[in-house]
């Protein structure tokens, strides 16, 4: 569409604004952080950043009014220049502008692993493992039932209460996994409702060897890299093994993989979460975008993380839901592997779809700082995800942004469990307010 | 009023009730949970409660229309009787319908402990803290600062917005503290303002010995038993004392307690937060309806509470905040002591407002089950508070009730950080929806 023609919104009196953009001895380290900020969105994109007093925008302070939640917007404004390095006059698009007071604005979330397409839950599993009961993996057959036996309709109707959850709480960008169908019709189904909310599915059908096969593992990887390959591929993005005693051998996991990258997907691994074992190993090997949990590590996991292009995942829920151990943060950072944090919401493991607890829990038992911690929730998402347009507010990138009741950042690790997400825009149209 | 002229709401289609009223021999233990229930509320009072079968209204189920959110809602119904123990017609009532739809109803929060009248905040202290240095009580002071600064409308407009921050999750009563002012005319304005929103006003002018009497804390002592009290108790429902190495030893702590009470005030105590100390005893042998922390006990301790009416009150965002040890829930239920959870919610060692947090990391990390520690998050609160009309749903109680997005309570541990409040009544009237 022509640029004239599209919606335009002038966000400004942004007091700390996360980039994730750092400008060469810039303020904030990795998160590029700008005082006194204003960012401009034409259509779905971002196109201006800088500071408020720059704005490419004829301001006309009697214009504006007061709207809910402390800001202001007013529309009707002239545009004179989406760029920064152009003084000609635009001409005729309406923009909207938003005073964010002062408050802090951060990219979207992007949250890289999720499981949201199933049946049923485990509030019982959960509230006897918190009377003592040991997390194992075979719990996921529980949800497999409950998913087989649900309507298109109803899994449907969940997913869309998880996704109005996810941006009601920042989350712009997410991943959704199938691996609760573990039959190729249901794998298929849940491929294809989870392609109806996200373009980043990722087949998961190596989640678990369903009960049918309890005797036959081999037969399964049988039919996940055949036949159920072949009826999810069109809709995934990635191929995913959960690489872990219990679930699938590193023999297993790399036929799954393999095949998946075969048939055009990306490579993303569940590792490392239970024990020691080969998951980080065969990520790296195998170039995968992402490494997930990531809980136990060997010196040398941490250095082949380290000198690779595969991301560490981690999941600070599953920790706190399952009373197991924490992954050392500080240990990868400071190897210098990057580092993304995600919600792994799911039914068994980590109920939660939240980032900010996320961000809150990394921070207090894994070691990130604030900072680190809420870099790995925009930008190592984004990285998590290969997606370069996303988890930074620059132009050209997706205008995805949340301005939060706060006035930084570190709001999100020292306020935890507050709902701070005042407002999410999400490909530039506003998605939540309260 | 007439009671015919009162508004009047049922909410029914209700899947889980809990209403801390057990039945003997009922379900839920001290939850008393019912199941496909409903809840009559008549002005600010709930005046039934029983399974939706037999709810005391003509239903016509054709005149519903669905609400946001999943429930739904119509008016202009005739209320046959507001009681459990007569079928005589009462007139002409309006009744608001409200649909659960089978979602769980739990009594509003009962958030006995905060300090919500200051300025500024100290999140510079917070992101040092998590890089590695030790929370000590000292730190009250720069926010005794910033308080002290700030102006009455600047203080009012920030205890709004926790306000409805704590509305929005659920909280629906709440205490407030003083103790940032430190001066006479300061902690006067502190208790006058925190009475603007809340009954449950507690002096605490000895939070912390302010800096200009550093060298002569008695003297401090003096001025709080003396003016700072005399300008305080009008507002005041509570006295409290912070017995802590570093703030106020038992002998200034029992003279500021036994003044208080001598002005009429009912008695709290903070104790045993950061080691053993007098703190408990003190509590106990004052009849103090609370002592909050308890961190460190000893075994006298415990069972001096166990057999007092003094509720322990467990502060589980302070622990996540600083990183101290959690205190052990477990073995205070298990020797019989009366335990609630409140949020503590300050800008030095618990800026958390959300008693949903509150009780997740109870569950994870202080050995509560998900019952008891929604329990001590609202019958426990009430208790804390001497309050008969709160914590509770039964009929005479006041009509101060939670809708939440989830089955059941078990969710509200189950899901850390997801905002699952969908709806609350604070005295008959719907104060958040989302």
């Amino acid at each position: 569409m022509s640029r004239a023609a599209r919606s335009a919104v002038l966000i400004t009196n942004i007091g700390e604004l996360v980039t994730n953009d750092p400008a060469p001895g810039g303020e904030g380290g990795p998160l590029g952080i700008l005082r006194d900020a204003a960012v401009l969105i034409e259509g779905d994109r971002i196109t201006w950043v800088g500071r408020a007093a720059d704005a490419p925008i004829e301001t006309t302070t009697a214009a504006h009014r007061t709207v809910a939640n402390g800001g202001s917007a007013h529309g009707a404004r002239a545009v004179r220049d989406g760029s920064m390095d152009s003084d000609a006059p635009r001409g005729t698009s309406e923009v909207e502008q938003v005073d964010a007071g002062g408050r802090a604005v951060i990219p979207g979330f992007v949250d890289s692993h999720t499981h949201l397409v199933f049946g049923g839950d485990r509030a019982e599993e959960f509230a006897a493992r918190m009377a003592g009961r040991r997390y194992e993996a075979g719990g996921i057959r529980s949800t497999v039932a409950a998913t087989r036996a649900a309507t298109d309709d109803q899994l449907r109707a969940r997913l869309a209460g998880f996704v109005a959850e996810l941006h009601a709480q920042g989350t712009t960008t997410f991943e959704v996994k199938t691996g609760y169908g573990l039959s190729v019709a249901d794998e298929e189904r849940l491929a294809r409702l989870a392609r109806e909310v996200t373009y980043e599915v990722t087949f998961l059908g190596a989640h678990v060897v369903p009960a049918e096969y309890a005797d036959a593992p081999d037969a399964y990887v049988d039919l996940v890299t055949g036949e159920m390959l072949a009826a999810c591929a069109p809709y995934a993005r990635w191929v995913d093994a959960f690489c872990e005693r219990g679930a699938f051998t590193p023999a297993q996991s790399r036929r799954v993989l393999e095949a998946g990258a075969a048939a055009g997907l990306g490579v993303r691994v569940h590792g490392n979460q239970l024990g020691e074992g080969d998951g980080v190993r065969l990520a790296v090997e195998l170039g995968a975008a992402s490494v997930d949990h990531c809980t136990y590590l060997s010196d040398a996991d941490v250095a082949a993380l380290a000198t690779s292009e595969t991301v560490a995942t981690l999941l600070p829920g599953v920790e706190f839901s399952t009373r197991q151990p924490y992954p050392d943060a500080r240990r990868l950072l400071d190897a210098g592997v990057t580092v993304a944090l995600a919600s792994d919401c799911n039914p068994g493991s980590s109920f939660t779809s939240s980032m900010p607890f996320c961000i809150a829990v990394a921070v207090r038992d894994m070691g990130m700082t604030p900072a680190e911690a809420v870099w790995a929730s925009t930008a190592g998402g984004a990285a998590a995800l290969r997606r370069a347009d996303v988890g930074a507010i620059r132009p050209g990138a997706r205008a995805d942004l949340v301005l939060l009741d706060a006035p930084s950042h570190v709001h999100l690790a020292y306020r935890p469990g507050v709902p701070l997400v005042a407002r999410v825009w999400k490909d530039g149209s506003a998605l939540a307010e309260r």
